[in-house]
């Protein structure tokens, strides 16, 4: 399956910016492809610099491998000119390698990789599972780092192991520290253990201009997937070096990330959210994932109205 | 798929006494299916109370639904009279549905269910899991609590529940105190919340003693599946209420708990056991776990000679 690699300093640039992640709706126990495309195709009309199909609010734990082979092919055929990446984590390393070759069929730019666990693993077993993903194909990797949904905690040393394999584009860190100095300090180690090409992308969305701030290069963002205009101005700002309007934007929607931390989460709320917004069909998560109940869902419509997300 | 459920007093005694849980072993990243027939052998001619394949020891977790459905019929096929429990767990409820499907087709005489999770689940989402898992089945359903495999919390009031639904027959709980007064007022405290007709199962090997002498009617065992001969001298003296001598076997087994609690828990050393006694192939758990190291080994070898289990 493996093709030449092809690695430049214009190649690192795909990989940064806003990644938007894009749910994976669900209607009866299948894919519904025709809202999935809509989702892509608005996210490249509202101009995010990538689209990550199949991340954690993409519900790729939750899919059959040729349900998210399909997933992966409608995501590149409908996002234009705009990068697609993939989610390619599984529990089981061979079909982690089947993933990855319906993924480079569909003709995406790079895959992300976390490293799903049910029995615990070791860093030895994180590490191998890394070195023969990126053996076996020439697309791009990123690092997903996701303890929250993995339970696997990287370290600095196996970032700075991992990292060092050819084809390992970015790491997409869960989070950082909400005081600037210290997500400055944070980001500031990460980069001193990686190689200069290898991009950091922000995760959690409510700290996400913070860590832009401190000088993550990418933000791989789920509001970004379901409401990408405010991503891109908390994103547009920290680029431009503009730190208080991201901060200010990121307040601004600080009623969301209330939610987010109230209701379980992100993917429930961006779910209900995108279910309020006509975007996806009603109990579009797959069970037994339940999605919000009455009246969670009539707060998280009150705050869409009230920040005008609508 | 639903058939006609059978309840009577008598049908709660196979939820009773030792229960070994054999390893799946694959080669080459396919099941071994003879290797495996072999285990199940072994443990019907050593006279295990019921044996359950496709547990946490036996990796459902990462095999496919057909690899899964072959290997429910093969320990089906290799038990004799010994009743055979399945593990039919995953993260989405429809595959879960799909495995059960094909356990009631094996002839199985019960499932297993962990509530697997990636994205957290509350507490009304493993309920409801549960309820339409046995809606859709007439065969007895063991309730699976393993939280350091699916990262999921039940409490006492979800227990009692579930435990109400038709079909519960069993909770497998993941430990109990290691002090025997402790541990003998949890199981009190479960048995009073649910209802007389359900067993609780002790899991977590070096505390079986202890939870048997405590009142648990089962112990759902790792070693078991492995190495029958001790955990039947455990079972049976605690069955027969020689509670020392129960305690005094536990006891002699100190090395091997010590090597579970150092070495990463029970599964690397029970596969290192079964490879060492040449019942299963070298490297037989599923990529990315890579097992036991060479030093490692020895330690393990080195245990399994000292305590005779050769």
């Amino acid at each position: 399956m493996k093709q030449p690699r092809q690695q430049n300093d214009s190649a690192a640039s795909s990989f940064t910016g806003l990644s938007a992640f894009p749910l994976t709706p669900l209607r009866d126990d299948a894919v519904d492809e025709r809202a999935f495309a809509g989702l892509v195709e608005r996210l490249t009309a509202a101009g995010v610099d990538s689209i990550t199909a199949l991340g954690s609010t993409g519900s790729y734990a939750y899919l059959t491998p040729a349900e998210r082979a399909r997933v992966a092919r409608i995501a590149v055929e409908h996002a234009g000119a705009t990068p697609v990446f993939v989610g390619v984590g599984d529990l089981r390393t061979s079909r982690v390698l089947a993933h990855v070759d319906s993924v480079q069929e569909a003709g995406a730019a790079g895959v992300l990789l976390a490293p799903m666990t049910y029995q615990p693993l070791t860093d030895d077993d994180v590490y191998e599972l890394f070195r023969i993903v990126t053996e076996h194909t020439g697309l791009p990797v990123i690092v997903y780092d996701n303890p929250d949904t993995t339970h696997f905690t990287f370290t600095l040393e196996l970032y700075a192991r991992i990292a060092e394999l050819p084809g390992v584009v970015s790491i997409k860190i869960p989070g950082v520290p909400a005081a600037p100095d210290a997500a400055r300090e944070h980001v500031t180690a990460i980069r001193g253990a990686i190689p200069e090409h290898v991009t950091i992308g922000v995760s959690g969305d409510a700290l996400a201009a913070t860590g832009l701030n401190a000088g993550c290069d990418a933000w791989y963002s789920v509001i970004g997937g379901t409401l990408p205009a405010p991503a891109l101005s908390i994103t547009r700002a920290a680029q431009a070096g503009w730190t208080q309007e991201a901060v200010a934007e990121s307040r601004r929607l600080a009623p969301l990330w209330d939610l987010f931390a109230e209701l379980g989460g992100s993917l429930r709320v961006i779910a209900a959210i995108a279910e309020y917004l006509g975007l996806v069909p009603p109990s579009c998560l797959p069970l037994p994932i339940r999605g919000l109940n009455r009246s969670q869902r009539v707060r998280v419509s009150d705050v869409v109205v009230e920040l005008g997300l609508a």
